[in-house]
């Protein structure tokens, strides 16, 4: 990485506009590329998890944020910060387990959207967005935090609302549960 | 498209980062599916053409800018208020011929390539910002305005400062001179 040292005064936005079709840009060219919708989310995944690892860096020095004492506050720090920070948006949280170690993201409306109808026919499982599950995957990683990220409801598949699944494998008592 | 009516009001500023590193993705995915930098090439700039004709519009909606009247105006234009809006930077713009159709921006900085250190010795030859060309080119082909974009100079490849040149095709003169 090549940072120059005066990059903390610089601007660090910029227009969403240009980056949600130069996302739609990379998505189309992976559905020329692979036939299989599974492939396709599993390149972006991988993609995604590439960008996390080295984005949290970046995320760490801007934020200045402490260390997370439990996941719930891991999560809302996921959303209310990064999401925020990158996206622009704020989706809200939710616990979805009672052992405390999975939540969801919902996303009232997705940033990364903006330009996409709906997906066609033939590219029905999809995971349009899949690049952020990775992100979030890559970047938790960082931070020694194991988890497994990925879409529970999407809008573009005309579900309500857009909802993350995050649930966190750090605990023994959760690897086990997970083989 | 399906804009949403309530639009105008929302946050259009990302952090630049996230753009960056999947921008890189997407260059990469390229430089895997295609062996030759010019083929590479080619293709971000089709992508970014494609990409130039849909961002002209919100370009239009958000700038409230009026119909250019020179060809010196509109590459004002496209570095001091394009480029601000959609990468937050503003190069330094020279008219570069005696006809007064070609043009330079001239990035001291190139927002895109902040986590590339430099190009890989086999990809001597890519344009790694190619996409850009296509967006300008494709933006002012829907103002109707004829253009080649390419770039003339670029940092990623030693040079002192990373040069895009603009030449305007629109005047009759031109297109004799050109074939």
């Amino acid at each position: 990485m090549s940072r120059s040292p005066g990059r903390k005064q610089e601007n660090h936005k910029i227009s969403r506009e240009l980056f949600v079709l130069t996302y739609g840009a990379l998505v189309a060219q992976l559905c020329k590329d692979y036939e299989k919708d599974e492939d396709v989310n599993a390149c972006l995944d991988r993609m995604g998890y590439s960008i996390g690892i080295r984005l949290i860096d970046d995320f760490l020095a801007r934020s200045a944020v402490k260390k997370c004492r439990s996941y719930s506050e891991t999560a809302d720090m996921i959303a209310q910060v990064a999401f925020k920070m990158y996206l622009g948006v704020t989706p809200s949280v939710s616990c979805s387990s009672a052992s405390g170690n999975e939540f969801s993201l919902i996303l009232d409306k997705n940033p990364l959207v903006d330009f996409v109808e709906e997906l066609p026919a033939e590219r029905a499982s999809l995971c349009y967005c899949n690049l952020l599950c990775g992100v979030i995957r890559g970047a938790l990683e960082m931070v020694h935090l194991a988890a497994e990220v990925s879409f529970l409801q999407d809008r573009l598949k005309g579900d309500a609302v857009t909802e993350i699944g995050i649930t966190f494998l750090r605990k023994p008592e959760d690897r086990k549960h997970r083989r």
